[in-house]
């Protein structure tokens, strides 16, 4: 969060292969297999439905009404990049739009998270290009003042370092730190695992309280029923 | 609001044909012919639009960041019932998914109206499972701590009783206490009924000033025209 | 802001054909046309997703809970208006539905700006008229106290003159001066003229840094470069 | 919160002396008392710091920007009394000024909990008549449309019954049921009385993690110390 | 709202005397006084309590993070103004600090209404030198965009042109239109002439049911007593 | 933000004389000093005025609903440290109150930072112990999951580790990396040297435009003045 005007260009990303089977399991799955930890906050919204993507942390500090760092961090995208842009104060602005989003796909990148605006979005869903942002607006950015590209950011919340591996879809956005990426798709893929069964009792008509065992904890704890 | 560790289990459910029927009016309509009450707070939204349901509550009072009390619920489900949830304080925790949702659609539930949030919004739509909540958010819960269920909650700003009628569409989530479903049935029927012909004069380009009569009292409140 | 009681009848509307075509380029590109002014408060949002309009303003000053105002409004809606609706506070309530929208669309309106509420948003989408609003909310509305119908209003942020051209769509509501307008169009059209060649260079590969030359403002500013 | 345009002129107000004594303990300490329920929402803000009031609850529905029915209220204060005023609606109007306090200070009120606005507030401190709202706003209100007096209400997420006793202070606003009166009286001045003798040990060094025997259930649930 | 770069030199203040004596009546009677318009939104809140000024306005339109035009605007005060700084989106970034607050009052100007952040409020509340704000932060801004300097701007929601009349207290901001200055302080004096009377009503037990004679309209509308 | 659990006893804190001497210069000198980087959101507000403190971090980060975590921390405090406390998701409960800080006292601790809320306010000023929280709840938490202490943390949306700076006063709290807090001392002491000749020129009538130098540059990007 402390450097302005620089801009890292080789970064660490995490472990290829987990960075991209993790879009599968989604972001819930994902952030109860890193310990639930790890979320966005819940204002950030993908700006149209459908979207499931994971890909590794490109980063940038933006200034508030100024989109100058996103034109930046274009050249240091590599195919299976998502861009991850903070701000350095709450900002609604349209940063980004569907000339960015040319450029962007043109680079590889799979998706933008951005604590800040986006507009565009009816384009944006033609082109395929997910966003994740906290508002949508047509306003427009100035180019005048410096923030960076691939330091470490707080984003929406949360912590994210250049090279974390994101998960996002309809439920949220997830930060995955790149040296838990592949211990996070073992325990995802393991916790998948043992949900299809569970489903099917619970669709037969067992409850979770018997499937789960809770009645005795329950009682425990001081659970009383009333006729 | 005020008795925690207590679950409820033989509660009066309103009129069935009434909680069945309200659903064809929408909460618009419901509400009006409830005398312009009973509306939840307009944060409350479905997790996916199109969604037009009614039915009687089941209540649920949730600790923050723990959805022990919905496993204990689903128990207490029967067909026609809308789960409603309510949180002692603030908070968009993803308390509910697919799982349960499985668990309540087994049990008859026709869906959840929740404080709180709400995670696997894909997978629910796919499910036909709807639930209005004022998040969404991939953050899981917690088991640890005593609510309660089927006792008197504030749900969004509204006093929900077990039993009551729920009636949740795109507008919102309307609660009609169960003493008054029948008549409120009538009163929404005898209400739309008049819906028709307004809407075919006001078509033909009949103004709501004269259909309405509201030239006069206009004129007697001061409204100046110029020209 | 400052009369209430009052309908203007006789308004000097935008000239037409640059409110009709202004609706073309979207709120987006008339918000950089006009210099990055004029965009109401994002949380302006459409109803529906997908629809793009522009017209001349027929304004409103409501007062809360109360749309009186609006059925004032009907009789002096003419083809290619778009009403736009200001309340004296902060209010949610569903001062709109199907029967006004009906009276509206026979009047020739395209749609509907409100700092308010708006309900009945499944038929309104199936009726194809487009609403802006701060929320969805069932609540009605009483008939009691005067506000007022096409005086200067300040909506959701912006100041709005009656004759105004309104262009609004998925990005935002944008609000074009009426002396404006076919400066505006101007200005829009040699914008879009040039984004399709910048679109197509993006979509090459060349980067923004590169094609708007920012590499030496940039290095000027002291951004810095760290492998 | 269904019945619009009623007057109930006879409640049945809490044990006067359980109502007068629980301002003594405070807000905080009777929630805790009560079972850790019945805390209104935190929006809810003395509008000048310092005071520290119980007592029994008049109850009061109001119309958004309508203060008709606080005028309704004044008549049915008695000694000892709190007016709780909700509203249909979110709204922040200025319900409330100096005229209305000293009509209310006159009947014996001890304050006013309002989830909307309140003005006057220069004059209300020093008249020593403190109330709790959820904004403070110069706007007026109209005197048009009916609420009620005296039935049950939900005021910033809890529900007040006429007669259930209002602690107050610059914690917050805690509703205490009526039948709950005396017993969270006896419960808050066990819990006082307890207070006293952890808050020296406290002073004295001793931690709460000894003096609450917490490092063995700590250790339990897997807490582990890193050097 | 419509002009980025310029600073109008010459502006129309209001009448002196009207603006200098509205302070006196604070910003409820003065808002009373205009029928009921001009309040800024309510998250305008003084820096710190107590301070009840008018003056006329010297607008400014900020951009986001940038405080130039506040330098700019300086040197445009002259004594009994006070500054109405709009941004053309919303932030909260501290344009203002001890340093303007010095030339500021060097200038003559009574207090500053920022729909913003302010900085520096212990300094400031020794200077005695009042702000209304959005937002307290210590965030600093940059000297990089043009804004402007006595247009017409939107303020917390409402329009205000240089040389309004701002009332500004610890119960918000309200705009008086240079044109209704005169006449809005004729109203304020009349209206609070007749306030004294009242109050010792009141305070002598008077309902206002009886002394506004609200019995009749009430029953009228239908509200019952029930015993 | 990625292990629960977790207790690090052994921390490296910031430069002593650094870390008291900052409290000196404020949050918003120091924010300056930093770059215009570090400052936590402005939702955190000091729950009583006038207080300006700085101190080394002790981190910790809660669980919803539940102050455990704050108890394990005391443990950890020494003289001269600030707590700064995180939760896992947004929650306004009253995790602290008086008998913590009683504790917090007796170690040694200067104030805390917590993203949540604070009870026993008016106690809590009386015993001069400084608290800047999101929110004031008198809504008491459990002791049930484990979170940590000392770990990295994103508190109100700034990035913090144990060991760093915090600076806090009535304008906000502001984080100083431990690496960086001599030479943010530094900055800040030359910076505040150079305040107190600009305070006298702009107090004797200079205005800032010529102080600055920003006349040439303003016009440069278009400023253009209209009599």
């Amino acid at each position: 969060m402390f450097e302005l005007g620089v801009v890292y260009r080789n970064i660490q990303r995490a472990d290829r292969i987990a960075a991209d089977e993790l879009a599968h399991f989604g972001s819930a799955t994902v952030h109860e297999a890193l310990g639930r930890v790890g979320l966005m906050k819940t204002y950030m919204r993908p700006i149209y439905p459908g979207a499931q993507v994971s890909g590794t942390a490109v980063t940038v500090l933006l200034q508030p009404g100024d989109n100058w760092m996103l034109h930046v961090a274009a050249e240091q995208i590599q195919p299976g990049d998502i861009v991850v842009a903070a701000c350095t104060t709450d900002n609604t602005d349209g940063f980004f739009g569907d000339l960015l989003a040319t450029s962007f796909l043109a680079r590889g990148a799979r998706g933008l998270v951005i604590d800040g605006g986006c507009r565009d979005v009816k384009t944006l869903q033609e082109m395929g290009f997910p966003v994740w942002s906290r508002a949508i607006s047509s306003k427009g950015t100035v180019k005048e003042t410096l923030g960076s590209v691939n330091i470490p950011v707080v984003c929406a919340g949360m912590a994210v370092n250049p090279g974390d591996v994101i998960v996002a879809d309809d439920d949220g956005v997830v930060v995955v730190p790149a040296a838990l990426a592949r211990k996070t798709l073992d325990a995802a893929s393991a916790r998948e695992a043992n949900e299809a069964e569970k489903r099917a009792k619970l669709a037969a008509g067992v409850l979770g309280l018997d499937m789960y065992k809770m009645r005795e904890p329950l009682a425990a704890k001081g659970l009383k029923y009333i006729d």
